[in-house]
């Protein structure tokens, strides 16, 4: 944390330590598959021209995210590991908003030729390893020279027989509610950018939480079979990501600040940055936890917390999504571009 | 052609021309996904957290590519729009060669901010429009900034079926054939590097052939159904992907260059370059054609050419493929990495 924030900054590198050029393309991909185990879903791991996974229900859930060097990480805030591990829960979270099991995952990375081989090797073992902690594969990919670090996963998922729980079915009438911690990656991002490092109490668990979100798994699984409606993971913010439940499915949410409790970590970080926490609470993004709405009388599954409900009517001027009332005016979810 | 081959050259742009920045993420999300056919194989198809398809047959082969400008296409020799089905072509020969057919594609794009949204939405055209002819549907993706442009496919096969095709079934006896062009790649780029251009009869098709290749995708569910015991795509060349299957299958393979036709177009753009078409067929990727080995006794499928047989032992100090007798001795397959 002490050293100053460039964006070229790197941990130390000596002329002789191996980079992927000097290693090249087959001895990394063989160092990333050796030693990771294969889930019985895993019919054909890597090696020939395509892999080949189980789907026992005859479908396949799939999503795909990219995740880009000083756009979307940095290996002086995170380790090359706590990237692999990043991307798994950032696509897994994508399956697990459907009521699925991520099975398998493909990953494609771009990186420099001069890129220390420890860096391509931790990506490739965090992702391993996380994918391997949900019973997944890591069953294919690709490694090419880029101009910069591009981490490309894909991952499949088992619905299990089960619908999709998809982002257009809350009805009016519903109750919202969300699993998993919200607010806590872009606590962290914020305690990164203001270099005020672990110093903080609880400022450690945030930066954790930024540098590896943990999606609440089984609840998306809890929720599609205790009936869900609707339901998508939290990567744009809460209200941005409330909000693109309510577009798809023509109807307003409504949310209550006061059935969401803030984390104590959440409120020391805002008092010791002179911050408001709803802003990271309300529009932070990146925490993968997953919101759903339910059918009025549905038992709620444990590990879910009730924050509002579906209400009648679409955005007009005001928004789509009401916080205590009122549209929520903040500066929005995440952009995937800068202003042109 | 005419003009210098910088590497920075782009079809020219107004100041007044849209950009990917200046539309915003969804409108290009948008733009892609509108107008296009689902096969009835996408249950569900972008636009949720996750893409539904159907996977028959309780299998998914999938595999995953990804190009990178400036080194796997340059927009002052291609169209986005080839750009987008070489992309497509790349990543569908893949489940060809297990036997299998292209169902689903899933496209992540990073991009500069001040890229045309005419370079990003002809990519998404060309890859929309491939994946339709083959029956398969992009099914979702990514898109986020980067310091170049980057495309990444996953695809997603049906083997129908039937046992994968892999490459480590060649047995002594099996004799070896080729379906599709060869060599024709890489004498449209030795064309498009010396900057001739069309000028040369027959240097179009080269160039086409370089730009968007055409991969005999059915040849790979014939060759499976006539019982090939290896088969895999030529992507870094001949004798190196026929090196993959002897590699993988623990014997030696012999070609004959007598049972090779070169093309017309190949020896008349080999004698106005000066150059030995042997190194465009033999060494020369990005064909896409299929390799594979049929046992003794098969009725090899119409469209496959037999051009050698597979023999005894391994590679040795002789390498694992002889051509005409003799290991093959030129600059060898694609790689992926300069030297470090």
């Amino acid at each position: 944390m002490g050293r100053p924030a460039i964006e070229t900054a790197r941990p130390q590198q000596d002329d002789d330590d191996p980079t992927v050029a000097s290693v090249g393309e087959f001895a990394v991909i063989g160092r990333a598959v050796e030693g990771r185990r294969q889930p019985p879903t895993t019919l054909l791991g890597p090696g020939d021209d395509a892999a080949v996974v189980r789907t026992p229900d005859g479908r396949a859930a799939v999503s795909a995210d990219m995740l880009v060097e000083h756009r979307h990480f940095r290996l002086d805030w995170s380790t090359p590991e706590q990237v692999g591990r990043k991307a798994v829960a950032q696509n897994g979270a994508d399956i697990a908003a459907m009521g699925g099991r991520p099975s398998a995952f493909l990953v494609s990375l771009g990186c420099p030729a001069d890129t220390p081989l420890a860096v391509a090797a931790g990506i490739s073992d965090g992702l391993g390893s996380a994918a391997e902690a949900l019973g997944a594969g890591v069953v294919g990919g690709d490694l090419v020279q880029a101009d910069q670090i591009v981490v490309s996963v894909t991952v499949l998922g088992d619905l299990e027989g089960r619908d999709p729980v998809l982002r257009s079915g809350a009805r009016e009438g519903d109750v919202v509610a969300v699993a998993g911690a919200i607010g806590r990656s872009a606590a962290g991002l914020a305690l990164l950018l203001a270099d005020v490092g672990s110093s903080a109490p609880g400022a450690a668990e945030l930066i954790d939480a930024h540098r590896v979100p943990s999606p609440p798994y089984e609840q998306g699984v809890a929720a599609a079979i205790a009936g869900a409606s609707a339901m998508t993971d939290v990567s744009d913010g809460l209200v941005a990501d409330l909000g693109h439940i309510a577009a798809a499915s023509g109807v307003r949410i409504r949310i209550e600040r006061s059935r969401i409790e803030p984390a104590p970590a959440l409120l020391e970080a805002a008092r010791d940055l002179d911050r408001d926490p709803w802003e990271w609470i309300l529009a932070g993004g990146e925490d993968h936890a997953l919101a759903a709405t339910f059918p009025p009388g549905t038992d709620v599954p444990d590990g879910w917390s009730v924050i509002g409900e579906v209400v009648s009517g679409t955005a007009g001027g005001g928004g789509s999504v009401l916080v205590d009332g009122r549209p929520w005016a903040a500066s929005g979810g995440w952009q995937s571009f800068d202003a042109g």
